[in-house]
């Protein structure tokens, strides 16, 4: 499969990588490195990713930013980066993506624990987590072609722990190289419209 | 208590203020009626609501407006409608809020079945609604001086089977005067993140 990695340099990207590269054609985007640039909160820059792309098999999306802060600070202007970046931009490359992804293609997009388990200073995250796997159960069941939509929803990783610790308390770390198999799961099994808590 | 219904002259909001008006003083906000008016997507029109209301104990949100449509034929400004109106507008009166609602008061917003029971052409609805889910776990754990935060999400009215009955097939409608008991309960109740689903 040709399989396109948006996010394909960070962390949970990386290790997807790692883990369907040996099987499959992979095209990594990032908005200053990998193969492709492209800025997810800017629809033309979509498109063109998509142009220069052609027909692909796979999408997975492993990014976005969500602004983490006191609930008391937070302003709508916080939330709303959130819902730019890292809602709106995962969901355009759906938008955009359905034009040239083959028959019987698949969408994997990437929310997070805090969708259903929250921490302090992460409402706009619980928030945009949740959206994500709100918009995925939802357009699962419109998909045209055979085509799949499924939403990856991974713990705090044990690489990221060294930052997060202090706001992760009692969670279980996870190698990302355990996320990515939950990636490898949607695109290469044959489920759709689900949520994959990897956690 | 001092309770504030925005969208009070809605389907659900009358029936919440049936349900609440013999045992609390109870202000209505619509847009264009009710007590008071306020546009929900404009934040200097909430911030004057609150400055007009004074301090309060509760508010209730039933209000929000969501694109339904195709899938294939939304557009990312088509899910910017239920972002910036039902979700970020809601969010709002929270934030917002914050800043005179009384100690031990109490918000409760407004989701709705499909953030995990989908229909066709309510991808946009089930985001909005999951994200409105979202939001309030996280924010409910962040709540200032004991104020409690809590989501109702009820499934299609008996009411609105009329206009949403091809829609919805096989949903079993219920009366809003059932849907009110649930922001009774949230209201008068002492629980905190939680989604009451009526179903």
């Amino acid at each position: 499969m040709k399989i396109i990695v948006v996010g394909g340099t960070g962390t949970i990207g990386k290790a997807v990588v790692k883990e369907l590269s040996p099987r499959h054609e992979i095209i990594t985007v990032g908005h200053k490195h990998g193969d492709v640039q492209a800025d997810i909160t800017n629809e033309a820059s979509i498109k063109q990713l998509f142009e220069k792309i052609g027909k692909f098999d796979a999408l997975i999306a492993t990014t976005g930013d969500v602004k983490f802060g006191p609930l008391a600070e937070l302003t709508a202007e916080h939330y709303r980066i959130g819902l730019d970046n890292k809602l709106m931009g995962q969901v355009n490359l759906v938008l955009h993506g359905l034009n040239t992804i083959n028959d019987s293609g698949s969408f994997t997009l990437t929310s997070g624990i805090l969708s259903h388990d929250p921490i302090r200073f992460g409402s706009s995250a619980s928030m945009v987590n949740a959206a994500l796997e709100g918009f995925v159960i939802g357009a699962a069941i419109e998909m045209p072609r055979n085509i799949r939509i499924n939403c990856i929803s991974p713990t705090v990783l044990a690489e990221s722990m060294a930052d997060y610790a202090d706001y992760f308390r009692g969670f279980e770390p996870i190698l990302a190289s355990r996320v990515a198999l939950a990636y490898s799961k949607s695109v290469e099994g044959a489920q759709t419209g689900k949520i994959y808590k990897v956690e």
